[in-house]
């Protein structure tokens, strides 16, 4: 088991990563109260709930079980968790525990910042994307139809169990849609990561144990030093954002969890580093490694041919970074580096929107 | 006009109080960025809308009109808000301004602490419950059917400006009910407020402006004190909150605003003193001092007769005070004194409960 810890002062917080920690008494320790409500979804539930209630000896522990996907991210399901709370008569001092991927860990730390003004909560991973971004950090919540996370909180977690066993039942499309965001450590940080992921692509899609392990941890601990500078995202956290601003518009256009989440922040990133080339800031031979790499982990590299710019154009508009009505962007002068801009060429950015098939190929 | 200021290190903030200070230019050097989403009800806003927004000269203003009242307060009608922020294109340097009473503060103040996982907000209460209490303090939130503001943030306001002129228009009920938490300043704090209100009430219920300043004032005061102290109420904050869980009981009990807030409050603090009077705390004397001034204020002094006892414990049991299925209550050793106890004699409590027409003449 490797350890790492998210330094946010009094709100610090561990990162454990191996195999099989679900099962590991690892959570009790964490617990505010006596009384534990373990938020999960129909898809893994019936995976691992049983095992994650056997590692508690002294709590009281509930279950509150939401259908799976992103479609459900809204305010109707995340009531269902205050539901579930009250009618069971948690207080103050429960602890609530997200069992699943993004979805479930956004919803279940938004309602842990909510109910009763906040409760504390611990996050467990099942998703490869889950557990390199979404489970660290503290960023909760739900979306919104106009736009993605787009209410939520700052809440941080007691604690993060990343159990790298629980990736064996991951669906294909999961573990390419994690790898994107992995890819997105090693752009926006980390050459030397870039390279790593290069070189052992295929292992990671073979799901080698090893290969897993070290890729989440270098993540996690990117996203840690990141997250401990910046953790209201008045700075360099807006780097994490790579590819974000288009992704969530595909997202948005597509309707929530036709894309996955990481499938369009691939697609996103590739639309980031296209435009960054056209500005004359990406070399076109890393801009091919970068389309290289999201083709080996399996991701799409064209946005849909459903959408116009103008479509782009408007629901870039809503994204949480515009600021005066000015789209900002992350791009990336190099591989390894990554620079937030408001000063965007339109007739670049056009070019970059009606790519389509040829997105990264200039 | 007098400004006092809720100390609060970086969050500090002041609270602005006078006659006619909607039409006077305070708000716009507090605004985040140039957006503004003025949130009213339909009762207040055909009063003062239109004044509040002649006081903006830069700022490009939109409004979401909510329906009045404290049935309304839940997700659903939160999540108009959220509409009309994402409609109209507000980004995260956008200021929300409640303009309306508690209800319309606490719904746009948590609107704000979730709106892109926080904005900035200004509280610009219209009764008198709301300028004494609801509007200071950052407390923000909505009921769920099982529970009052059981959802909800701490987020402080960036600015409280307390027009008491837009009592003139404040009906009569709603007057008493904004007496009932000027009363419990005196009750847990300050004996010589106590004394005050008993020699001013009359003047208080005849609107006299001179009298309702002071008493807005000395209230706003000892809350600053209080909030200052325990932002979190992780302590002596908790005394805020006399009469609230007998007070909760009742609303939740009744259907949300059928009772109004101070009501419900006025006599849960009735039903806390007679507990203390039973236990052996307050002095009789004292007691009928209390009943009376609330009766002084025309607040109601018998709980609803259709409620037993085991309803209210019921009711009282999902209190946010409960820790480990223990009862806590704050309770009155003297006027101007309070204290929070879980040590509670049921026989005595099952007393009180059942006191009704008799409460507080023991």
């Amino acid at each position: 088991m490797q350890m790492l810890t998210v330094d946010l002062g009094d709100r610090s917080y561990p990162i454990y990563i191996g195999a099989n920690l679900i099962e590991q008494p690892l959570l009790e320790k964490h617990l505010k109260g006596r009384q534990v409500m373990i938020v999960s979804n129909e898809t893994v539930a019936p995976l691992y709930l049983e095992k994650l209630k056997s590692q508690f000896e002294v709590a009281s522990v509930d279950t509150v079980i939401l259908p799976d996907g992103e479609s459900f991210k809204d305010l109707d399901h995340l009531n269902l968790i205050f539901d579930a709370l009250l009618e069971k008569r948690h207080n103050r001092t429960t602890t609530l525990v997200a069992l699943g991927g993004g979805v479930v860990g956004d919803m279940t730390g938004f309602a842990a910042a909510c109910y009763q003004r906040g409760v504390t909560f611990i996050q467990v991973p099942t998703t490869l994307l889950s557990q390199v971004d979404s489970s660290v950090g503290g960023k909760t919540g739900v979306n919104h139809p106009l736009g993605k996370n787009m209410i939520g909180a700052f809440h941080q977690p007691a604690a993060v169990i990343a159990d790298t066993a629980a990736l064996s039942t991951l669906p294909e499309r999961e573990l390419s849609a994690g790898l994107a965001e992995v890819i997105k450590y090693g752009l926006i940080y980390d050459a030397a990561f870039f390279d790593w992921l290069e070189e052992n692509m295929a292992l990671l899609m073979q799901r080698d144990p090893a290969a897993l392990t070290e890729a989440i941890r270098r993540s996690c601990e990117i996203k840690a030093e990141v997250v401990a500078q910046d953790e209201r995202e008045s700075g360099i956290r807006a780097l994490l954002n790579l590819g974000h601003t288009f992704g969530h518009a595909i997202e948005t256009s597509q309707g929530y969890g036709v894309w996955l989440h990481g499938e369009a922040v691939g697609t996103g990133m590739l639309m980031a580093a296209d435009l960054s080339t056209r500005m004359g800031w990406l070399s076109n031979a890393d801009l091919a490694r970068i389309r290289n790499l999201l083709l080996a982990a399996r991701l799409p590299v064209e946005a849909p041919a459903s959408m116009t710019p103008s479509e782009f154009i408007e629901l870039m508009s809503v994204d949480k970074k515009v600021l005066d009505g000015r789209l900002r962007l992350v791009l990336i002068p190099s591989i390894g580096d990554a620079v937030v801009t408001d000063e965007i060429d339109p007739a670049l950015l056009n070019q970059t929107l009606t790519a389509e098939s040829n997105l990264g190929l200039i």
